[in-house]
Parts: C-alpha cells; structure tokens; sequence
C-alpha cells in the first residue's frame, strides 16, 4: 500500500487536471455534442486502464460507456454518469461552472461532486494500484451513463438487452456524502420516487372574481382535494397505502440504531424551528430514511405577481413527490391515488404522472456492505455511517434491482457539496480519500 | 326632445373625435405626465359646457378633476375616472391599445368602456342638451378621479376635506354594463372587497424534497389553513362570520324577484360545466349579487414550470379576496380571518392585507334608481335591469357612503366589452344611447 500512496502523493496535480478537463465538458441533457465529448473523454479514461471498452450509442440517446478489466473471486460492477444538471441559476455562481476553480483546496466546477468527481476518483484508483505495480484483486465492470439527471430513460431497456454484459456479485453505486461531522455515509438502498401532477380546470379562462358566488373555482378545488392526502401530522392517508411499506427488518433496526444523527446541526444549517410531530432522536433518523411521503413540490393558480388582481382562475395545479420504500411502487402509488380522489369526490381533478422510479434496497448487513464498511474506517480514518436507505431516489432498482445485484453507495462528496446547486464544489482532499477508498474496496470486496 | 336627437345625430362624428382624442392618453397608473395631460382634457370639456371647474391637484397624487353648473330642485354628484388599466398583455390586442379603432360600428380602445367613455357621453349629453336650446333642470358636479384603477387611494381623505363641495341629493355612479340580451343593468350599490395575502415559511431556502418526511412543508401548511375557510360547498367557515351580512330587505328581493338571470348564456360564454351547488334561478341571481365571497386568486410556492423538480418548498402564498356585503367590512374580515387561522392551528401563517374597500348600497326604490328605470327605458328601448348591489366593488362607499348620498350606476358598456382585457371596446350605438340616457335622467330626477 505504501507504494500506492506514494504514486497517488506523485500524482495528485495529474489526476485534478484529468478531472477538471472532464468538467469542463458542458454535458448537460440537450447538448449532444458535449454528451458525446464527455463520453468519449471517459472511454479514452477507461482504455488508458487497459479495460476493454465499448460505446454504446442509438440516436435520442446520450452513449453509454461500457468498460471491464481484471480477474478475481468476484466481479463488481460500477456505476457513474457523466451528465450534469443545468448550472442555472448562473448568476449565483462564484465562478464559472464550466471553468474549474480551486480555491483553498475546494474544486468548483458543475459536476465535481455529481457525478464526474466520484467517476474519476474510481478511475484513478484502478490507475494508482496497476501504475504502482499491483493487480487488481476482482473483475471490475464499468457502466457509465448520459442520462441519470434525466431519469435514465434508456437504462432500463439497455440492461434488458445486455443482462451477461451486466451481470456482477455487487455494485457500487454512483455517489454519497459526508456527514456534516464529516462521517462517511454509506448507502444501502433508495426510494423510489411517483412525481404526478395534479390539475384542476375551470373556466375557460381567468374570470373576474365577482363569479366567485357562482362559478367553481379550481383553486378550491385543488386546495381541498390536496387536504384529504395527508393529515395535518404529516400522515399520508391514501387508503390502505401505508400497508404497502415493508416492515423494517431487524438488521436495519439495529443498522438505524447506531447512526448518531444531528437533528440540531440539521435545523440550524435549514433554518428549521423544528420537526415535524417535534421528532427527535431515533425516531427522527428513522423516519428520514424509512418513511414514504408526499410533497407538494410546487403550486400554481391564477395571479401571483405584487400586489392585488382580483381574479378567479380558470386553473389550479399542483405538482406532488411521493417518495416509495419497498414493496410500493409507482404503479401502485398511481392506482391509490385515483381511486382516492375518486371516492372522496374529487374525480374532477385530473392526475398525470411525470416520472416514476422504483425503491431499491441491499440488505445492510451483505458482504459489500461490510467491505464498504471496512475500506471507508480505513481511508477516511472514521467510523462510516450506514443508512439502510437513502431518503433520496436513482435508478438503483432499475440496474440492481432489475438484476439482483446487491449495492452500496460511497462518494466523495460533503455536507457541503452543493450537488445541483450553484457554487458545486468537493474538497480535494476528500478526493484523495476517495481513491484510497476504491482500492481498499476493492482488495476488501475481492476477500470477504 | 326632437332638437337635441337633431343635434346629437349632426354632431357624432366630433363626439367620437373628442372621445377618441382623450382615449389616445396612456393616462395609466404611474405615467404622470399622460395623468396631467388626461386631466387637462377632462377640464377642457367641462369647462367647455360654461362650468366652473377646479382641478385639485397634490404631491404623489393624480389630479382630480371637479365641475360645477346648472340650477334646479335637486343636486346631482356624477362620478368618473379618466384612469386606465395598463394594456398588457399586449400582444393580445388586434390593435394598438392607444390609438382608437372603429371597425363595423365597434369603438376599440384602452377606456372605451372603463371609463373614459361613459365619462364623455354625460359630457356629451350635457352640451347637446344646451346647445340645442336647453337648460339643465339640476344642478350637477362632475368629480372625475385618476386612481381609480389604483384603489383610490386619495379619494378618503379628498372626501372628508370637501363634504360641501361635493354635497347632492344623488349621485350616478361611474358604469354599468348590458347584460348578454342587451338589457341594461342599473346598479343600487357595490359590495365591499378585503384582498389578503395568506404565507407560509419553512427552511431558509427550498431544500431537496428528499427531507420531506421529516422538514416541515410550508405549502401543506397553507393548503391545510386554506381549506378550513370554506368547506367544498363552498360556504365561507368563519365563526359568525355570515351573521355579520345584514339580511336582504323585501325591496331587495322584490327587485331581485324580478330578474330574469341567463345563467345558461354564461355557462356557454365561460364554459362552464354547472354552477356552485347546481344553483339555479333566482337563487343563482340572488347569490351572484348578494353573498359574500372567499375566493382564492392566486397560489404559488416551489416549482411550477415543465416538468419535475423534487423540491421541498421554502415559502407558500395565496392571495385571497373577499368580497363584502353590509354590513360586513374589512376590519372586522382581518379579525375574524386571523382569529380563525389561530384557532384552528394556523397562528404559523402570516396574514397580510393588500387593499380594502367598505360595500355600499342604496335602497332599490329610492327616487335616483326610479329616475334611472325611466330614463333607460326611454333611452334604450328596453326594460332595465335592476341589480340592488353588483358583485364588483369600488369606491362607491368611499364617497357616497361616507357623505351619505344615495347612487345608481348606468353604463355604455355590453357584455363584451372586455374592460380591463385586451380589445376593450363599445358600440357606438351604446354610446349614444349613453348620450340620449343621461339627458333622459337629468329630466327625470329633476321631476321625480
């Protein structure tokens, strides 16, 4: 290992350079021509390894890239995406978001931590212990996509289509974050996600609201349909719903029952007065990452400039973010929803779905999760935290899930890193760590 | 008579010029030179009919424009506003806002209708009638104010520094409208309007949606007060809130008794699939003009363009306008509104009014609303509609409920005028018709 060190010590100015060159691709969704530089970028990445590559490109589709190398008990597959979120809002940048900047030892650039950061960091790893003179200790299957920030919309048919290409003893997934005591946190699993619209229709256009004795108002419509999804505690009353939610098992009690996590540090970075039903504690960290939910994510009616327009709206829309754990799914959530509105009497309002994505789930006590425990205690020099679930949603289950590969997630980002944000930014010495992680892991997944 | 339909018939054409000369002013809130200049003009006509005229003018407020002349048993105030609504959208309209267009008998422009040309037609009728030999059997004061489109917000204190000035037996009041058969509408009063703000605040900024299961959601927040203001029949749930509506008088539902409602023409007009409880008749009339009303104009919070975001909302609003009926008023719909949002577990939502204006109304068979059924049915050929208070709102209360003077309202406008839209516009067919009525209506209150 010291010989490692030593290469990564020798290495680290090429290995940023490396880096910042891929962020400065602007491969957000809709820029064909950067998707497919950034593409190519991570293929020649890949093949300096000595991996075998292949580009799989159709048209409509950002390329996939596809590499594997190596030998061993095992064989680990890992995924990364190499778009970006739009870098808007632009003005509230510190410096351009396609222009990495280094600035006491942060990296700014769109992408550094989501999900270029973490993709180069594993790249470099392999590089570092072939360079060094060591082997790697598994067979290792790069899948690199263009279209994570885009709901993946061609993965799924892309891992019906090549399941052997796939096929693998564990995955590590694309990303996680530090802790805000900066505690590595690794991830078991995700929720899904059924993001619908809801919408309401009136008039046929904005009317005066001297009607309002008279004439239905889809605003009220909206606003009272909405009251009858969740109770005033936060409480999702979709009949029968909550009986969908697998009970948790025992090893995410006990999994859940370790993590020490800071509610305080969470209100006062947020702002928060407090929780919901004042929760605290392990009640409070299991309902983050245990719990389904239902948001409203935005509303929309009539006139909300300055000032005073007294106006009835022709129309009201919600849009609503119904996080899923296991065994719901999009296809359920849509069936209760309708049936809902339906029997408390709102069929008038009409829902359409915008995106759906399954929850997925290792169970926390698997062989990769322990190796991940492992290699993380030891890069990071801290205890990592394990979350059975994380609150957040990807298309784990649709690559994973799909073919029955457990996975966990490690990143190299922080509490910090402003993912989707502006000002996206990782600490390079989290980068650093991020490397040894990768070889730790690797070593550790191949033996235990 | 016959003298005077001779005059107005050889003088339309300079009628028409004279109106569309003032519609050529953008006398919009916030020009102040177009204000002036749309003064100026207003005092020019005025003073061009031999009144004595005053133009009051103050620091930060639109010029108001007062006329006195004429003898007679009886004083009649008529009141006016030679502001306008601003022209957006713009691009809306089939030609400039600001350059007057006739096009088959149909006089396009920015105040056709609201309110630069019922202001000229009285005008009018004024030097029609004594330029053909007659004399005004009134004394008449013209007030003609530019902020009505802006709440009126000096017309209060203009009032209680000049309850001499303005001192008359009546007073007719600004427009009026046809109905969708043509038939004109008088009105006998306005009721009152409380426009509030409704905000709900959560973290200091939007937060992933992936939190929503333990950060509190302003926008739920908001939906859950909203939909205790008024339950899905739409009636308004405020403690003794409908106790403060002073019940109709048998005058009122005589005259009410006597409309002949189209609720079918406006559920074609609008495109409406029915009305508020399937109302119907003369209950449908009856609610139109004289309940009070909670209506929600506008909604916003999160995300609410293409797609989907999955953010958990930092702020939720709701702008929400009640319209008053006596003896309801703003003051006492503050309190009962706040007291209502912190009784029921809402003291979180902040509470922010936007305007206020006290309902007003004169007694349906009071000597000024007879005189205006005469002279409409003489002047349009029709039987007039009387409505004793319309469901819009304006400072009616302001001046003639505080100087205690009682008002109707008679207009040039039909029920596609579109005031305050794009294409607002008259026929100037009404607009004679406006001339004939005005001359008809002195005689008669004159008489009465």
């Amino acid at each position: 290992m010291e010989q490692i060190t030593r290469y990564i010590e020798a290495h680290k100015e090429e290995f940023i350079q490396e880096l910042a060159s891929l962020c400065r691709i602007p491969s957000v969704s809709g820029n064909e021509k950067a998707l497919g530089e950034a593409a190519a970028k991570v293929e020649q990445s890949l093949s300096s390894l000595g991996a075998a590559t292949e580009v799989f490109e159709a048209p409509g589709r950002a390329p996939l890239v596809y590499a594997e190398m190596g030998d061993g008990p095992r064989t680990l597959l890992v995924y990364n995406h190499y778009d970006v979120q739009p870098p808007d809002p632009i003005e509230l940048w510190s410096s351009d978001p396609f222009s990495p900047t280094i600035v006491n030892g942060v990296f700014y650039a769109r992408g550094a931590s989501d999900n270029k950061g973490n993709l180069m960091a594993r790249i470099h790893a392999v590089r570092s212990l072939i360079q060094s003179g060591g082997k790697l200790p598994l067979r290792i299957k790069f899948l690199v996509e263009g279209e994570e920030e885009t709901h993946s919309r061609h993965l799924s048919t892309f891992v019906r289509e090549h399941p052997e290409t796939l096929k693998a003893d564990g995955c590590l997934w694309e990303c996680s974050w530090k802790d805000p005591h900066d505690r590595p946190i690794l991830t078991c699993g995700l929720k899904g996600l059924c993001y619908v619209e809801l919408r309401a229709k009136g008039a046929s256009h904005d009317l005066h609201s001297s009607y309002a004795s008279i004439v239905p108002n889809p605003a009220w419509r909206l606003v009272w349909a909405l009251s009858t999804l969740l109770d005033t505690d936060y409480r999702i009353t979709l009949r029968n719903w909550m009986k969908e939610a697998k009970p948790l098992s025992d090893a995410d009690k006990r999994t859940i029952g370790k993590i020490d996590f800071d509610g305080d540090a969470l209100k006062q970075m947020y702002g928060l007065r407090g929780f919901i039903r004042d929760m605290s504690g392990s009640e409070l960290i299991r309902e983050y990452l245990c719990a389904p939910t239902c948001t409203i994510c935005g509303l929309k009616a009539g006139y909300s400039g300055d000032g005073a327009k007294t106006v009835l709206p022709a129309e009201a829309s919600a849009k609503l973010d119904f996080r899923l754990v296991p065994d719901m799914t999009p296809e359920k959530l849509l069936h209760a929803l309708r049936r809902h509105l339906d029997e408390n009497g709102f069929s008038d309002i009409e829902l359409n779905e915008l995106g759906g994505v399954m929850p997925a789930k290792t169970d926390c006590e698997d062989a990769i999760v322990k190796a991940a425990v492992a290699a993380a205690r030891w890069a990071c020099g801290k205890e990592p935290i394990v979350y059975p679930v994380a609150p957040w949603s990807g298309p784990l289950h649709t690559l994973c899930g799909t073919l029955g590969i457990p996975s966990v997630a490690f990143g190299i980002g922080n509490a910090g890193s402003r993912d989707h944000a502006p000002d996206e930014n990782i600490r390079m010495s989290d980068y650093y760590e991020g490397i040894r992680f990768m070889i730790a892991f690797m070593r550790c997944y191949s033996t235990i």
